[in-house]
């Protein structure tokens, strides 16, 4: 059973707060081994790759087959189901229309003194899409990495993903291609993240990579970040439900089932005003449990990280899931829209009791890659503004110059910053 | 003299190539030093943060003086010139109205299917702003992050500053006023951004840390990033200005050297279509070198880091930028607002002889803190959606669960996801 917290018990605030405390990041010290691999990468190119694939994977490749080629990808296709792909491209179409509404707009004024301003927004030229290997390559995230990317108009779209001893998800293949991926090497781990970073023969590099990986994957995009851009390091995923007692016990159950199966690390928390409810719930759990091929990984996350949480009243709900901060928030109560609108930190919000959070994993539309373990305080889910970048702009005539030249002048003069104020006054003796 | 590329000659490409490669970052390791720091003051709090500043500040403090108080705030205000603190006020009126012009509009919308979906903004509670000491205290600096951390509706606005020996630049905290921070500590170092992060008895942690600093804070921001948000890790400064013979040299002139002289490390490199208009500002610049009070930085910079490019055509010009992805593009030609449109990568652009970057850097109204070292190829200035995170919303009823259904039932288990395809068909089944 997960641990139960009660908020009419005395040590409630103690034990919620351990609860929005704990972590459950692995911590793996492999610093020194990446930079190693991002060193060889660098100074040997493809030869590392090939090498260290040899090694890693147990996969013989040349510089000549580290990419997939547009025949395989074919072949990956065909091997799919028609009803595996359909199931893809009505999840590609759903996710690409949801981002499209997000394309900001260019935006040029002149104001009342005459100042030309603007913001406009332009894509990254190359993103590097890194797919992880063996149980943890899902089409779903394929999708979600590539489609904002191609909304936002980056040029060119490449994708890595280890194949180990040359096994891999034909699915995994087939989203690319719906996706619109324009390049896949069958490469994986730091390797292929410094591949990306710095290019190698073969490879040519890009400007940002996204995507999940191993402790580290993580690690390399760390160490590459600067020459390129990354995205988030995801932590393990979390759900918070909360769910009043006219919820279906076997629905909620199930909620809470489908993010524990993904990790021992995950964490799925349950909210409820109903004390009964919950008792439900847990049970349908435990049965539940003793049947679901990913059981032994669900319980394990239930057990060491699930929690029920038992509330006076849902008045009190917006407080305690803004303290959570939870990647995914599912609420299954009456007035959905009014309590959603009381939340400032969640990564995403499911609304009513017909929106199970699987469905924003596949079809739903809104991005599935969501800030983990609390950083929803300050950061949001994947985003074509993660494929953009702004560029300001500011213009002067004679006359606006001179309105804002004194200003200007004095405080680089206040700041010690004499070629500062001579690039301002040379101008105005003119 | 800095050095000279000219398109003609046979050695360009390799030239040009060398300079986009350059890299002028310091690289400290300070790793260890750095988590040093940050366990004593998660160990010991407040004690760590007086025993550091002691050590590091020559300042000797206790809890109760850490934070600097609203008569001193008042004091350091007093302190001001009339004219400094207009020019400020000026400043901040000028970037608040940028600034506003950012705020991202929430969306809401029902689609075909009846799904309803949405993108809301909240602002991040609390946030913190590194200020440094010594001469890189810039007031101009303490509006462009503040400012925009208020506009996005931020509760919280803690700012941090060492004060070696005690002494205060009094515009900064002017500054701080005027921006409208509310809590200010006279602390600096991985001590202060590890007190921001994690909080001791007497400063309670942010969500977010912002603000520029040496490779210590750095370090530090790195360390901390994942339980806090950071801004980027800014390298040294730097501008490309495009001038065609047209221009006044001595305006160019003042305009690379006004960037050469914030650092030996900071870029100037003028790009021109005329040969002689460069050997113009050469001239500028070598005599001008010899008064400037920062003349000695300004000398090793241009010498070391600045460059000449002169062109054949100024239609060459955007693809050589490109290539740069300058922080600071100054546009000194007839047409700037056409040469803009072809401009990919660049932080911020200044369009025409009469924009020169310095009323960028204060007055202009777009933010000063821009992507460096060519990072603008996927970075963006700072803005007010660096204080906000987006939560999406996803809400089906009975009828478009049910159309959405089969396809995400289909992919979770295509992904081997049993639990994640049961919250689904379980659904259907009622």
């Amino acid at each position: 059973m997960a641990r139960r917290l009660d908020c009419r018990e005395a040590d409630f605030e103690a034990s919620f707060a351990a609860l929005v405390e704990e972590r459950r990041e692995e911590t793996h010290d492999v610093r020194d081994t990446v930079s190693g691999i991002i060193a060889r990468v660098r100074g040997e190119g493809d030869a590392a790759l090939v090498d260290l694939t040899r090694h890693f994977d147990r996969l013989e490749l040349t510089p000549a087959t580290l990419r997939v080629t547009g025949e395989e990808l074919r072949a990956a296709r065909d091997a799919c189901t028609p009803e595996d792909l359909r199931a893809l491209e009505t999840a590609a179409a759903r996710i690409r229309a949801f981002h499209e509404r997000q394309i900001p707009k260019d935006e040029r004024w002149t104001d009342a003194q005459g100042v030309r301003l603007g913001m406009v927004w332009k894509p990254i030229d190359a993103v590097g899409l890194y797919v992880p290997g063996g149980t943890a390559a899902y089409p779903s995230s394929v999708l979600m990495n590539a489609i904002p990317a191609r909304v936002a108009g980056c040029r060119r779209l490449v994708m890595v993903a280890p194949t180990p001893e040359g096994r891999v998800n034909p699915l995994v293949l087939a989203a690319a291609a719906v996706a619109g991926v324009d390049e896949v090497y069958r490469i994986g781990g730091a390797q292929a993240v410094a591949a990306l970073a710095y290019g190698t023969s073969t490879i040519r590099p890009v400007d940002k990579i996204v995507g999940p990986g191993n402790a580290w994957v993580a690690e390399a995009k760390r160490q590459v970040f600067g020459r390129v851009g990354i995205d988030m390091i995801a932590g393990p995923s979390e759900i918070v439900v909360v769910a009043d007692g006219g919820n279906e016990p076997a629905w909620i159950a199930a909620d809470l089932l489908s993010q524990a199966e993904h990790d021992t690390r995950a964490q799925s928390i349950l909210i409820t005003e109903d004390a009964g409810f919950a008792a439900r719930v847990e049970a349908e759990i435990e049965r539940r449990l003793e049947t679901l091929s990913r059981g032994a990984i669900a319980k394990e996350s239930w057990r060491a990280h699930g929690a029920v949480i038992v509330v006076a009243s849902l008045e009190e709900v917006p407080a305690l899931v803004d303290r959570l901060a939870p990647e995914h928030l599912e609420l299954a109560v009456p007035d959905a829209e009014a309590m959603a609108a009381r939340i400032t930190h969640a990564g995403a919000i499911f609304l009513g009791p017909w929106t199970p959070e699987v469905i924003g994993d596949y079809v739903g539309g809104p991005n599935h890659v969501l800030p983990t373990s609390r950083t929803a305080r300050f950061a949001s889910g994947l985003a074509v503004h993660d494929f953009l970048k702004r560029t300001t702009l500011l213009g002067c005539d004679a006359a606006s110059f001179r309105a804002l030249a004194p200003a200007a002048g004095r405080l680089a003069r206040a700041e010690g910053l004499e070629a500062h104020a001579l690039a301002v006054e040379g101008r105005l003796v003119e």
